[in-house]
C-alpha cells in the first residue's frame, strides 16, 4: 500500500493552511493552464484520482458533469471534501491508486492532480485508466516535475553575480526520494519526464499536450513568490487521450 | 539565414576533434539508443538534417536505405561529407533549415541530430517536415536538452558535501543563449520540453518515444566523464510519426 502521508496530522495540518486548500482551484497557479487542457465537461462522468477535499469534483460538477467520482487514500481527506458537498452527482471512495480496479470504458476523464510522484510506478495504474476510459477519452495529469524531484536534496543556490539556481543531480537515477514538506520524511519518486511521457505512450495513450507549467507575468506580479518558478519548473501538466 | 557558425575555422577545427566526428556514431554515445528509436530501413528515402560529416546518410545506405539525403547549412562540412563517399544513393545538398523547401511525401524517415537548438522557431521546419513524409513515416530527432541549455551560463557547481550539481536558471525564459563550445559566441536558442513537444504535436506528429539521454553503467566503466550525464542530461531524443 502506498505511503498514506495525508493521514499524518502534521501533514494534515499543514496541507490545510495551503493555499490551494484553503481557495481551492483558484488558490493552485496551475489552474488556469489545467482548464485550457480539459475537455467540455457537459454531461461527461470524470474520476478524480486523489482528489483531496474535492475541489476539482465540485468544479466539475459545476461545469455540468453528470456524475464526478472522488478517489483519495487519506480518510481525513474524504471526510472533509464529504463535509463540502451534498451533490448527489459526487461520490467519494477511499482507494489506493497502487492497485486501484476501475470499470471497463466508463468514464470521459480520468484527472489526477499532484498525487502520481508518489507511487513507485505508474504502469498498472496507467493500464488500469486506459481501460476505464472511453475510446476518445481524456486523461489530464499534473506531477512534481523532475528537475523538481530529482535532486539528492532539494533546494536553491546563489552565484557570487546573484543568480539563483535550482541544484541539478541524480536526474537518471530514478526511485525514491524523501523530503521534508510540511512534515518529515514524505516519501516521493522522481522519475524522469521521459519515464512518465512513454508509460503513458506504452498504455495506449495519445499525448496531447505538455506543460512544464510556469507563472505569467500577471501571476508574478500578484505572488512575487511565484518568480522561483521561472527559473525551474516545479510541476509538469499532460494532457492524453485513448 | 541561420548562424553559420560551422564554417568558423576555429570551430570546424575544435569539431574534428570531437570522438563523434573521429569516430563517427560509435563515437556518439546516444547512437545506440537512437538506433533503437529508427524504422527498419530497407529500401526507404531517408533525408538528415544537418548531416555534417555524413555518418548518419553513410550508415543509413548501409542498413539498406534505397536513397539518402544530406543537407547542411555548411560548406566545409559537406565538403568533407564528400570526401568520405562515392557511393551514389548518397547525395549532399546545402541548405539552411530556417528556409527549407522540402518535396511532398519524399522521405519515409527524416533525421536530424544536435541540430535543432539552432533553430529560433521550429513550427516552420516541423510542418516542411511533416508534409515531406509519407503517411507513417518517422522523424526522429535529437537536440539539447533543455536542462542543458537553460541556464544564462552553463556549469556545474559543488556543495559543501561534494555533491555535483548543474546549475538549472531561467527554464522558462525561451530564446537566445550564447555558449562558448568550440569557439566564443555560438549562438543556440533554449526551448522547454514541453515547446518542442508540443510543436510536434501541433504540426501534426503522433509523439512515439522521449528519450531524456543518460550512459550506461558499460558507458560509464570505459568513459568515466560520462558519468556527469547522470546528474542531468545533456540531450534529449525524440521519435514521431506522421
Amino acid at each position: 500500500m502506498s505511503q498514506n502521508i495525508y493521514d499524518n496530522q502534521a501533514f494534515f495540518d499543514g496541507y490545510a493552511q495551503l493555499p490551494r486548500s484553503q481557495f481551492g482551484l483558484d488558490g493552485a497557479p496551475e489552474w488556469a493552464s489545467i482548464q485550457a487542457m480539459l475537455p467540455d465537461l457537459a454531461d461527461k462522468r470524470v474520476i478524480d484520482l486523489g482528489c483531496g477535499y474535492g475541489w476539482f469534483c465540485r468544479s466539475a460538477r459545476a461545469a455540468g458533469a453528470a456524475e464526478v467520482i472522488g478517489v483519495d487514500l487519506s480518510e481525513k481527506m474524504l471526510a472533509r471534501a464529504r463535509e463540502l458537498t451534498d451533490d448527489p452527482g459526487i461520490s467519494y471512495r477511499l482507494g489506493d491508486l497502487e492497485q486501484l480496479a476501475l470499470p471497463s470504458q466508463a468514464f470521459d476523464l480520468v484527472y489526477s492532480s499532484l498525487t502520481l510522484h508518489y507511487l513507485p510506478d505508474l504502469a498498472p495504474l496507467l493500464t488500469a485508466i486506459h481501460q476505464a476510459l472511453q475510446p476518445g477519452g481524456w486523461l489530464v495529469l499534473t506531477t512534481e516535475h523532475p528537475i523538481y524531484t530529482c535532486p539528492v536534496r532539494q533546494g536553491w543556490f546563489t552565484d557570487s553575480e546573484g543568480q539563483r539556481s535550482w541544484a541539478v543531480n541524480n536526474y537518471h537515477n530514478e526511485g525514491q526520494r524523501l523530503s521534508n514538506w510540511l512534515a518529515d520524511g514524505v516519501l516521493k519518486y522522481h522519475r524522469t519526464l521521459g519515464t512518465t511521457l512513454n508509460a503513458l505512450m506504452a498504455a495506449g495513450f495519445a499525448l496531447r499536450h505538455v506543460d512544464e507549467w510556469g507563472p505569467s507575468v500577471e501571476q508574478i506580479a500578484a505572488t512575487p513568490a511565484l518568480a522561483e518558478e521561472v527559473e525551474r519548473p516545479m510541476m509538469v501538466l499532460v494532457s492524453a487521450q485513448r
